[in-house]
Formats: C-alpha cells, structure tokens, sequence
C-alpha cells in the first residue's frame, strides 16, 4: 500500500506528523512525502520538513492524508498544486483523508461537495462556504472519505483508519506503541469546555492570523 | 526565551513534533532545531526534519526538549552527541525535557540520578540502570526536569510546561488552537488498559526492534 502525504509551505506539521507515525507503523506500508516539489517544505512554525517527491511523480497512491494550517485559506482562494493533486488522485484512492483544514482543500478539490465533514472549530464557516456539510465531531468518516477536526484530532482519525486499513489489533497495538493514553493537563480542548475566556482568545488570535494570511 | 529540540537520526518524530506544536506557540519564544551537524536528520519511519544548527552552536538554551526513539538504546550503549550536548546545556536551562525514551539520553547525561523520571512503558527497567527512578506516571516534573511517557505523552508534558512558562490561560489557550480533545477510538493506550494479547504483541514487536537496533 502507497500512503502519500501532501505538504506545502505554511502548514502545521502535527497535522501530518500524527497521522504518519501511526499509519507509517502499519504493516506493508510504503509512505511517501509528497509536495509541490521534492526537497524541503517549511511549516508555519519554521521547521522544515523533506518531501521525498513531487505531486507529478505520485498519480496512484492507495491512501492520501492532507494536512491543514491558517494558510489553507489562502490556499483555497488562490489556487494551489496540491489542490490539484487530490483532485487527480481521489477518484483511485482507496482513502482519502485530511487533518484540520486539510478538509478545506479536500473541498476545493470537489471531494466534499454535499458530503457531510469536519475541520479545525474555527474554519467549520469556511467549510460549508466550499461545498460541505460541517459535522461537529472529531473524526467523519463517509464512504471513502475521513476528516478530522483541529490538528491532534489527527491522531483519532488515523487509528480509526489504521484499524480499518489493517484490523482493530493492529491499531491497538499502534495505540499502545506510541502510548497514547492521552492525559491533557486542562479541559481546554474544544470550544465546548474551554473557559469562555480562552475561547474568545482563541478565536481572536486565529481571526488576527487570518487577516494576516489573506493580506499576504 | 530560546528552545532547543534535540534532533537524531532514527528519532521518534511525533516524539519532537508534539511538544514543538504546542511550545511555538508561546509568545516571545525562538525555537531552534539542533542536531550534530545542521541539516537534514532522517526519523524512524524515513521522514527527514531540518535541523537549522548544530549542538556546538546552541550553548545556552533556556529550555530543552528531548526526543526519542528505539535507537535510544544503542546511543545510551555507544555514546552520541546529543548526550554530551544535553550534558553541556542542562546546568544553564531553565527546564529540561523529554518525550518518550529521550528520558534515557537525560539519563545517560547525568541528569536522572536518584531522580523520579518516566519514559516509554517498555524502557522503565533501563531507565532504572541509567540511574534514574522510573515512576508510572504520564507527565513526571522534578525540580526543572520534566520527562513524559511514550512518544504522544510529549503533548501533554508540553501543556504542562506551557503553563510554567507562561500561565495557564495561555496554556489552554494552546490547547483549545490544536484542539487536543482527545477521542482515541479504543482504550488501548497504555498496557494496563490495552487488551493482554495487544500488550503482547506490542511488547513483543518492541523487542525485536530492540535487538535489531543493537545488532547495527
């Protein structure tokens, strides 16, 4: 199986991260980065990450994870190759996937259009502006297609696609190999629990990224 | 503030990627990706990662983080930069951190002696003939020595830490941008809640890493 992970400069890499050091566990599993062009991607937060190939060298993977990052919004109004990639490649995929606002280029590749999904708690407006059905959960998996809300959610999402792609063991024995038992320190993780505070704080520093995004 | 991850060929990228996620996010902090020699460094499972400087360059880090992987073993046996790195820099952070089995490469360094620490379920018992104090714990702060459990654990040491540095509003605020609410699909994340055949399998997976890593 061929597991192709699309990046670009501006995304958050956790979103990819997460999702590969699960399914890159799996057995019989060929994974390969895959950007714009072979060679380093930087993320948002400045780190670079190596892909080992192009979009054009990639034309049938088995299954593809899209990662997001506030730079999808620029990227869906503007245009951008990997957009054109999910658009060549879903229709022969096994899975095609997304982490945070990865959902909002899966949609801008046509890959959402009516389909019921999820994304990053800020971008679920920008979601339905594109053609789908935001869906408040973590993970939506609908026919062949799985997305996830905000970067961690990743991680839930590849171990549903782990034990769907190999068996329910399988991906319990991933779960327990990367010990993920998760213990956050606070109930801050959605906007649902999160003090009103924070959530305001929150939503106010991402409105601030995205003005600075679009304006770029 | 200046942080510092410690990066190595064969490393555990999530191990590194989790923490970095949430620690980028502070404000006023300057992250630097470290390694023997600035460049590419190649993670377990084939992903590349930059590394902008190398450890003689990085003297004086505030905070460091740590990451691990299988290969931990035979650095810890052999020797490695990373170690006479975290042996440099610890007496002038303001924390030093680990994810994973890096509480191995703290140990190796000299900075677990006599002190309670954990690591990756399967590495407790070296952890106790590095020196240190293996306690069944997710996240484990003594003084300004913080280790985690395995590989995704480095999520929640690094809420934790963000609390310290900043405060806990910030924290959640992190927290709620990643929104990490977790939902993994099974209870499998640690061997006391994984199924016995699960924690077999995994147990048993890890050994043969294990032996293939000290066989190199």
């Amino acid at each position: 199986m061929q597991l192709a992970i699309g990046l670009f400069d501006g995304m958050t890499s956790l979103d990819a991260i997460g999702p590969f050091t699960v399914l890159a566990s799996l057995p019989d599993t060929d994974v390969v980065f895959v950007a714009e062009r072979a060679g380093v991607v930087t993320d948002d937060r400045g780190l670079g990450l190596v892909a080992h190939a192009s979009f054009a060298d990639v034309e049938a993977p088995d299954v593809i994870v899209v990662p997001g990052g506030i730079v999808t919004h620029r990227m869906v109004r503007d245009g951008h190759p990997v957009i054109d990639w999910i658009r060549a490649v879903h229709p022969t995929t096994t899975w095609t996937t997304s982490a945070c606002t990865g959902a909002l280029l899966l949609a801008a590749a046509g890959v959402l259009q009516g389909v019921e999904a999820t994304t990053h708690w800020t971008a679920h407006g920008k979601l339905a502006t594109l053609g789908a059905r935001p869906v408040d959960e973590r993970v939506v998996e609908r026919g062949k297609v799985i997305t996830s809300a905000g970067v961690s959610a990743g991680i839930d999402m590849a171990l549903t696609l782990a034990a769907r792609l190999a068996d329910e063991e399988t991906a319990q024995r991933i779960q327990l190999s990367i010990e993920y038992d998760p213990q956050p320190p606070f109930s801050a993780g959605s906007p649902a629990t999160a003090p009103p505070a924070v959530v305001e704080a929150a939503r106010s520093r991402s409105a601030e990224f995205l003005r600075h995004v679009l304006a770029d």
